[in-house]
């Protein structure tokens, strides 16, 4: 099965998600926007088609086959098992869907740092309020989420090393996707509530050093952080 | 299975979506913070308890039997197919997510326009910000969102009557419950864009006249709309 992602070729945003799950599984896909191959790539067409029954709200969304499935999460959900990244029982499957849409929630918090009024104007436009937007996310939200994830962590009755049970799956690489994100955007928060979570910080260490997920990130394929994407660094919001 | 709903006793909030699911099916469960039996309904505990290894993050969360399920639209992908509110097939499941998950964004769109600063923050402590963020919600978004789930009813292959297939599923009741709050919280601008959505409006009425939902709604059980809940009526938000 080869798959097809659509998302923005120019930044990591919710796509990223994505693309660390089929990277680190090493799956056959294709990064359509990005395909040289592919001058016209079908995203727009796609979201525009008011004709389907099935069109996808934004990107990101995946084709497997005929089958189109969008919403972060849920593509996750849905890939999950396929590329032996999460265990298909339903108990297991709920619960770590359920940590997806909690880093779901905190993805949309961290963009709405930036974008507090809306989204569809430049970020000059809503300075003000995104500085304050920032102090509440930096006092508040950026540690109680951060919190709760090396508490999952602390708590995992089987073992340390990972989020859920003794082996690796797809919220892992979430979670690390958040840490370098977070990293970038806000390096002086990070670095003053990094040392009250040393189990989310040696989890981003693990899943960096992942031999498939090494390779992708040194490659050109992982766009760098920039002012476009969903981690933004902006020096006045991160006092 | 008597199922538990964890969730605030005095608004319709996020828990709504999970009441209205179990009222339509006849379900047996109880609202534990709102159950006069329950002196300590244990919603804190289950949030506070860093012990836990399911723990949720927030509200609503469900027990079913020793299960705890957290997240609004996880809980409903879960309960859909045990109350006959959503097929069991994987793509039928995925695409049904899906569009609650879209739901969910825009529930925190909305809950976001009277806080676009803080959950934390009093209203009156970013109603500057709110009424810019208003204008754009009113004049851009919410158009954007009921147009989406307008053409969704438009092109259900199997008929106009819900969004999905030829039977209700859990996500008309969840946009029933968006329309019903949208007119409470907007209604100029509900009533400017209504008549360009007939379809929507004609499946909140199927919804609302649906039997054990109208009973529903009709009791003391229904909390109304009120001003500590997402949907919230500020004249100064709806010009």
């Amino acid at each position: 099965m080869r798959y097809e992602l659509y998302y923005w070729p120019s930044i990591q945003g919710r796509g990223e998600f994505v693309r660390l799950a089929l990277e680190d599984a090493g799956a056959d896909y294709v990064d359509v926007a990005r395909d040289p191959k592919r001058a016209r790539f079908g995203l727009d067409d796609l979201l525009e088609d008011r004709s389907s029954d099935h069109r996808p709200f934004a990107p990101p969304f995946l084709k497997a086959g005929k089958f189109v499935i969008a919403q972060t999460a849920n593509i996750l959900q849905y890939l999950g098992p396929h590329l032996a990244l999460a265990l298909k029982s339903e108990t297991r499957r709920l619960w770590t869907h359920q940590l997806q849409l909690t880093v779901a929630d905190w993805v949309a918090e961290v963009h709405d740092v930036h974008h507090p009024i809306a989204s569809a104007l430049y970020y000059e436009d809503q300075k003000a309020e995104a500085k304050r937007r920032a102090a509440d996310f930096t006092a508040n939200r950026l540690p109680k989420y951060l919190g709760y994830f090396e508490d999952i962590l602390k708590n995992n009755p089987r073992g340390r090393h990972y989020l859920l049970g003794a082996r690796v799956c797809y919220v892992d690489l979430s979670i690390f996707q958040m840490i370098e994100g977070l990293r970038y955007a806000f390096p002086r928060a990070m670095a003053r509530l990094e040392p009250r979570h040393p189990r989310l910080v040696a989890l981003n260490d693990r899943i960096a050093a992942r031999r498939r997920l090494a390779t992708y990130l040194a490659s050109p394929r992982r766009i760098p952080f920039n002012q476009q994407g969903i981690f933004r660094h902006y020096p006045e919001l991160d006092k």
